[in-house]
C-alpha cells in the first residue's frame, strides 16, 4: 500500500516533529515520543497514550482544557514504561497526575510500572480505565471491555475538571463517572493496512461488513452483509440501548470516523440516528461528528453516548483548545 | 464499493439533515442544499459553494468569522443558479455580497444567472475566483487554473474581514490579494468512487502516483512511481516555488488530506516539508495540517502557500467557529 512516509521505523518520530512544526504551543519529544502543553499551570496533570495509528488521539487532544501529555506507542502498540514516565512527568505540577487509560492489557502493564516509577521520583499518579467497547466482552489485547472513542469525551470531561483547579481526587470522581455513562459500538468496513507491510492482517470480504471489530481490526461480534445507513444506525443504536438504558436521557452522541470515512457518509449516519434516537426519547444535547479516534485509514466508524447529567454537561461545553477538538468559550 | 448511505440521489441532503442536527448554530435548507448562520448579523455576506464530495468544504466553513452561507451541488457537480440564489438571500443583510468561486465554468456560468437573478431582487452582488492549483494551465472543468484548497484561506481571510464590519469593496479587495498570492500543488495515489457507484472513473496503478491531480480526479501533469515523503516534500513544493517567489517569504502553510489519508502521514511529510522550507527561507507562520478539502475517499494531498503580509497574517489569525476550522480568540 502507498503510505506518505519515509522509513517504517521513522514514523512515530517524525509524526511527532510534524506535529510540533504545526503546533509551536505544544511541547514535542520525539525521541521520547510525547507530546505535551508548553505552558504549564499549577494543576493536576493528565496524561493518556497507547499505541498509535489513532490520530488525532492521542497526542491531538493535549492542550488547554484538555490533556496535559500523550504518549504515542509504535502503531497499534502499547508505549514503554519508561515514555509513559516521560508523560507523566511532564504533566506533573506537584498536584498530582491522573493517567487516562484505554483498557488494554499491554497498557496497563506498562502503566503500572511507569506509576510506580513516578513514585519514586515522589509524584502521585492515580488512573482510571476506559472500557466503553460494548462488542465484546473480553478481546485480542484486553481482559474486559476494550476502550475506545469514548475515550476522547472522558479526556474532554476530566480536562475540563482539571483546567477549573479542581483536586486530583475530584478529576478521578468525575471521570470515573464519565466513563460509568458512555458506551460505544463500531463497524468496519475494511482493513487497515500498517506502515511498511503491504496488506493488511485481516480481511473484510467485498460485501460485508463488520460490526463491533476493534480499533485494531481486532475481532467484533457479527459479520453482515453491507447495508443502508438507516439500517446501520438501528443495529449499532440498538447494540447500546440493550446495555445501558439511554432511553428518555440527555446524551453526548460522538460519531467517530475510522479514518477513511467521508463526512458526507457520517453526516448521513448522523441524520438517521437523530430519528432513531427522537424514537428512542433520547434527547442528543451535544454531537460530534468526525475523526476523533481512527484506525489508521480504515473505512467504517462507531457511535457514542454519553448519558450527561448537569455536572458532566457542564464540563463536556467548556471551552477547549486542542489540535484534535476546539470548542470556543 | 461500500459507503454509509441510503439512496444515493439522498445523500446530499441527507447530509445537510446531519449537519444541522450536529450543528444547531447553522441554518440548514436540505432541499435547497443551502447551510447559513442562524444568527445574522448586518455585515458583507460571503457564500461559497460548489459539488459535494469536498467536505468539510464548504459548508463545514460557515460560521462566525469565515461564510455566511454555502451552497452544495451533487457530488463533483456545480450547484443550479436557484441554489445559488438561495446561498446569496440567506447570507444578503443589507451589505451587499460576495461570493467565492473556484474556477470551474459551470460553477462561473451558474453564478452569472444567480447574480443576475440576485440582482433582479436588489440585492448588490460580487464575486472573487480563486485559480490556485499551479499543476495545469487549463483543465477538463475549467478555462484557466483550478481552484483548489487554498480557497480555503481565502474564505478565512474574506471572512475575518467581513467579520469586522468592512466593506464589499475592501472585502473583494483582501480577497483578491489573497488569491493573489497563494498556490497549491496536490498528489493522489487513489482514485475514489462517487456513491452510488462500484468502481472509480479513473485509475491510479498500483504503485504510482499522480501529481497534479485535480479533487475530481482530473488528469495531473505527471504520472510517477511512489515516492518517500522527503521526495514528495520536494516535489511538490518545487513546483510551489517554480510559479511563485516564496522564498524568504512569511507564509501559510496548509496540508490538505484528500479524504483517506492519514493524519499521521500528514504530520510525516510535515515534518519534511519544515526542512524544506527552512532550506529556502520560509518561514511558516501559521501551519494548518487535516482534512480541508477532500476528494471524498480518495488517499493523497495537497500543499499550498500564502505569502503573508501584515494584513493577511491578522486577518488569518483572527478567531473564528466553524465546524471545518476553529480558531480561539
Amino acid at each position: 500500500m502507498k503510505k506518505i512516509m519515509n522509513r517504517s521505523e521513522d514514523i512515530i518520530e517524525e509524526m511527532i516533529r510534524g506535529m510540533a512544526f504545526a503546533n509551536p504551543q505544544l511541547s514535542c519529544f520525539p525521541e521520547e515520543r510525547v507530546v505535551a502543553r508548553r505552558q504549564k499551570t499549577e494543576k493536576v496533570g493528565l496524561v493518556s497514550g497507547g499505541g498509535s495509528g489513532h490520530e488525532p488521539a492521542h497526542a491531538g487532544f493535549v492542550g488547554k482544557g484538555m490533556l496535559d501529555a500523550a504518549v504515542a506507542g509504535n502503531v497499534f502498540a502499547s508505549p514503554s514504561p519508561a515514555q509513559m514516565l516521560k508523560g507523566i512527568t511532564e504533566a506533573n505540577t506537584g498536584k498530582g497526575v491522573l493517567f487516562i487509560l484505554k483498557n488494554y492489557t499491554g497498557d496497563l502493564m506498562n502503566y503500572a510500572m511507569a506509576k510506580s516509577m513516578a513514585e519514586g521520583n515522589g509524584v502521585v499518579v492515580d488512573s482510571v480505565v476506559v472500557k466503553d467497547d460494548v462488542a465484546v466482552p473480553d478481546s485480542t489485547y484486553s481482559a474486559g471491555r476494550r476502550g475506545i472513542a469514548g475515550t476522547v469525551l472522558v479526556h474532554k470531561i476530566a480536562g475540563a475538571m482539571a483546567e477549573r483547579g479542581d483536586c486530583l481526587e475530584e478529576v478521578k470522581r468525575v471521570a470515573e463517572k464519565a466513563i460509568s455513562r458512555v458506551r460505544t459500538m463500531g463497524m468496519s468496513m475494511s482493513a487497515c493496512i500498517l506502515p511498511g507491510l503491504n496488506k493488511p492482517g485481516f480481511v473484510v470480504d467485498e460485501n460485508e461488513i463488520e460490526i463491533g471489530m476493534g480499533i485494531h481490526g481486532e475481532p467484533g461480534i457479527e459479520k453482515t452483509a453491507a447495508m443502508t445507513s438507516k439500517e446501520l444506525s438501528g443495529t449499532l443504536l440498538g447494540y447500546l440501548l440493550r446495555d445501558y438504558d439511554f432511553v428518555g436521557k440527555k446524551v453526548a452522541l460522538m460519531i467517530n470516523g475510522m479514518g477513511g470515512t467521508t463526512l458526507m457518509e457520517m453526516y448521513v449516519l448522523a441524520a438517521d440516528l437523530e430519528n432513531r434516537l427522537k424514537e428512542n426519547n433520547i434527547t442528543a444535547s451535544k454531537v460530534l461528528v468526525g475523526n476523533y479516534m481512527t484506525s489508521l485509514e480504515m473505512l467504517g466508524c462507531s457511535i457514542s453516548l454519553m448519558d450527561l447529567d448537569d455536572e458532566l454537561s457542564e464540563l463536556l461545553n467548556a471551552p477547549c483548545d486542542t489540535p484534535g477538538l476546539k470548542i470556543l468559550p
